[in-house]
């Protein structure tokens, strides 16, 4: 061993110890005859001292990052440094011994580096040492362990499930393998084990975890990452409200046991129609309040064309807004014709501090108008009320996305703040009009809710759309950090959800036919959920980025920067795999 | 929820209560006017009784593998089954329940089934219910915790590295994944994340592990799968007696608390050269003794011509084997002279009850010369002498082989008996003829042993043979289920080790520039191991096969027979991939 203790454990009870530490070096420092270096490794920082001229000498050929071991003796210090936990102590060089030189590193190891964002993805294993990382990959770790210990004492088996299956493409598009052995045939990384995890349940397994790799192909936009972690679980022989009650205990053990936050009252429960006529989103954040409302009936009929002509229209008080200036409100309105978001137009409504009324509409609504719509959207003295007008579901999502603009405007979105929720009652299906077909809204294998079964055998598509899947999410601060269903667990419904996905059956005989026929050998009736493994890490951090949170990520255009992949590969590979390339670019 | 409690769950203590419970149809039997159903679920089976006709008639039209729904009265039974854990009790049927009926398995689910592998393969769910799977995935998931918790003890980080990373093709082939948004390149899935690991102790992680799947695309012999989980562990500042210390304990601890099992003593640690000369093996099973013996020098010069042009002659002394009839040895002949062992016959020396000797030898040795041989091998009265000669890693091999079938067949091999081993001291570098260079014995990482680097700076063919590394492997019963080494960190050394491996520098730096770049910023001393976990799973309960402890494996052509993968895929997914297929049967 190259040494006897780490850089964070000494203390002042290890006075007069002789010791032997190892390390990077921080930084230096020269005062009078005396050298300082401040010894890193992943445990903290230690003083390093010597008023000796030999080994001042020594010291002053050390660079950054140089790894060196040290021996001396521990001595309480002069001058004390509260702010690291060996602060009390320092360590009288007595030996110094590089073990390995380095190069100056291109950016600053520091909690705030001098390095962009590329060249520290290049040098990630430099970036890696940094302070904020090394404590998210520590969360990660720490959170990690704690879904096992839990779910372990909850009676779930970690079952590995293969990461080289079968290609089904339905939804995203899969990554996959060719296989030499099988010339011509390619395997499929999975986009997550839900198929296997449901066979688990029909083998009997009865209730499964893993946290596992998952791949999807996607043009990434920020904040999606090309292989992703999952905490994906299948429980049987449950119902919705067992599902829900078995994995709210696992979030509350995770806010215990990792961040120290208790919380004893079940968390709030929300039907899909009501997160979206409230918050204008699938995912509200209800750490703040300001709900939408609709107006619709309310400033219908008022020749006001714009409104007439729409089928929603609906508002959002923003608390203590009437301050806005014009130019704040101009600049609201150029925020949301965004493209991102979308909307025609914003309508405001002033209610001043002695009650009187300003707006941008004043010409077709009188005073009182204008104090039913305030009212309405539940708007005091010294408010201001944002509406906006269109297609209903456009309309709530652009003033859900408002309503989160003005919540971080205003610092209603504290990340110290947690507010979980469940959303349920999701839509089991969406219509695409390009395909002129339906897609599951979560997966082919969510089962309707059972009282609504008629619907789901109609043919009329109104009575199809009406119809819920039995179905969750885990929304944390407005992000979806989870989600699962009960699946269909009988053979004929999940041959009629084909059917009404527009599957023809040798199509989802082709695809999911060992599906189909192990639910016929016996299936209990089973549920689950899975988390985002990288995003509940980043949430329980207060980030909302994830890629922090990730050892060696890769960038937006899928790429590992440092590792520069993926690369070309020998014509000798190509060969063995019966590939040829028909990239038109390719030299 | 489906049921008050779990079909494993009832005792005496539970009489007189009424329960809900659910689970499978293992077997139903009738007695005179009542119905019995042995109840099945993941933790046990509980038998069901009735005598009531309605259920009577109710429960003869379930058939076997139903998943039924009970509610009745817990009561003790009249005739106790001593052999399962709820064999004091039986449930007095109320309510019957057909939660989904089956069809008729096409095996048994039992411990034998009457199903063939293929089959058995192909319904793979269906072999999962069968009770020797669920306990060897029962012991995989309690592994698995163990390993985490026991590393988690010690300071270990769970740090999970990217599947999606580059080929770099040295040893077995990579599976490669093409990239759609970067057209013509290729990921490579990881064959083991040793770069990733070692870049993580440049980064300072200072202990790291992760269970994690590795991929191989290798022609694939039995109980080799393209994919497999490792433990794959690195630790920072550590020789190698700190390494082997740490992951000792680790497997005491498993030892201990999954099997029970105390092991006070340290592992024995054997040099590779011994390993070879003493067992044929670098991976000997030490459970029983009957060393080689080499008696080149003893039988040379005896005008017998076989031995006399050879480089090597050693043997064997099979205890009690003087009893072998003729025609047994004859057979065993035959056995060493098959293929995969490739001797070219067999002498044998037979050490008679009264002391006289009877060898296929005889007329070129006198008795003393016989005496003399029996006596270098160990032998005595009632023993065989098996002697093999020819080229001397061929020869030892050979008999190491010869060995362990003589193990098998005198059932010296228990499977309740451990005998964990590492060894030491393994050769750095293999030189391979038909290709006319050195290869890494373990991988280009691995470190020399310190105290042999100039022969490691050598020209010299002989003295490079010479260097050993500074490696060790985890043996347990014969079997390889770790390995690991301290790991160059100096980037002299590991440009000398590419130079070795006949890399060009440019070679060398477009395989792993990123590496040599990496160690120039400050790399630790730092070493690992990694440990199949497939295999010491198996090996764990006494198993050799690892297919039975993969929940879904693939077979010997790579296949997955239930999910039929690989398999073609669309056009337009090879289309967008800018990939044509050049198979010539791909109709």
């Amino acid at each position: 061993m190259y040494r006897t203790n780490t850089c964070g454990e000494l203390r002042l009870t290890d006075a007069g110890k002789q010791v032997t530490l190892a390390g990077w070096v921080q930084r230096i420092r020269k005062m009078g005859g005396m050298s300082f270096i401040d010894l890193r490794d992943r445990y903290g920082i230690t003083q390093i001292v010597t008023e000796n001229e030999t080994l001042n000498e020594s010291v002053s050929k050390l660079g950054r990052e140089y790894v060196i071991q040290v021996t001396g003796t521990v001595k309480e210090r002069q001058s004390k440094n509260s702010k690291i936990e060996t602060g009390d102590i320092e360590v009288v060089l007595e030996k110094l011994n590089v073990l390995n030189p380095a190069e100056v590193p291109p950016f600053t190891i520091e909690d705030v580096s001098d390095g962009g964002e590329e060249l520290r993805a290049k040098y990630r294993y430099l970036d890696l040492r940094r302070n904020p990382l090394k404590k998210a990959l520590e969360l990660r770790h720490r959170m990690a362990h704690e879904i096992r210990n839990y779910l372990d004492s909850q009676n779930f088996m970690e079952i590995e499930t293969p990461y080289l299956i079968k290609s089904t493409p339905e939804g995203a598009r899969d990554f996959v393998v060719p296989s030499r052995m099988n010339p011509g045939q390619f395997y499929a990384l999975p986009q997550s084990p839900q198929q296997q995890k449901q066979l688990l349940m029909v083998a009997g397994y009865d209730r499964y975890f893993q946290i596992v790799r998952c791949f999807r192909d996607e043009d990434l936009r920020a904040d999606r990452q090309p292989e992703f972690t999952q905490v994906d679980c299948e429980m049987s022989f449950v119902e919705r409200d067992d599902v829900l009650e078995v994995f709210e205990g696992l979030i509350k053990t995770l806010f215990r046991n990792v961040l120290g936050k208790e919380f004893n009252e079940p968390f709030p429960r929300m039907p899909y129609s009501e997160a979206m006529d409230s918050y204008g989103s699938d995912k509200p954040d209800i750490r703040y309040d300001m709900r939408l409302h609709e107006i619709t009936s309310l400033v219908k009929g008022h020749d006001f064309s714009v409104f007439d002509s729409v089928e929603y229209i609906g508002g959002i008080s923003v608390s203590g807004g009437a301050a806005y200036t014009r130019k704040q409100v101009d600049e609201l309105t150029e925020w949301v014709k965004r493209p991102q978001i979308g909307a025609k137009g914003l309508v405001y409504l002033r209610v001043n501090d002695d009650g009187s009324f300003k707006s941008s509409v004043d010409k077709f609504y009188t005073p009182e108008d204008l104090k039913a719509i305030a009212q309405a959207c539940g708007a005091q003295k010294g408010d201001l009320v944002l509406i906006l007008a269109g297609g209903k579901k456009k309309t709530q999502t652009a003033l859900g996305a408002l309503r989160l603009e003005m919540g971080n405007r205003l610092g209603l979105r504290d990340s110290s703040v947690y507010a979980p929720l469940w959303v349920v009652d999701f839509p089991l299906l969406e219509w695409d009009d390009e395909t002129g077909r339906f897609y599951a809204m979560h997966h082919p294998f969510t089962a309707p809710k059972p009282e609504q079964l008629k619907e789901f055998y109609s043919d009329r598509k109104e009575d199809l759309e009406k119809v819920n899947a039995n179905a969750y999410d885990f929304v944390l601060n407005g992000t979806e950090v989870g989600g699962g269903s009960i699946r269909i667990h009988d053979a004929e419904i999940q041959k009629r959800m084909f059917e009404v996905l527009g599957f023809t059956p040798e199509d989802a005989d082709y695809r999911f036919g060992f599906m189909i026929n192990a639910f016929q050998y016996g299936a209990p009736p089973h549920g689950g959920i899975a988390f985002c493994f990288d995003r509940f890490c980043a949430l329980f951090a207060g980030q909302e980025t994830i890629r922090d949170y990730i050892a060696f990520p890769k960038n937006n255009q899928g790429r590992d920067v440092m590792l520069d992949a993926p690369s070309r590969i020998d014509q000798v590979q190509m060969d063995e795999l019966f590939l040829s390339s028909t990239c038109p670019n390719n030299d």
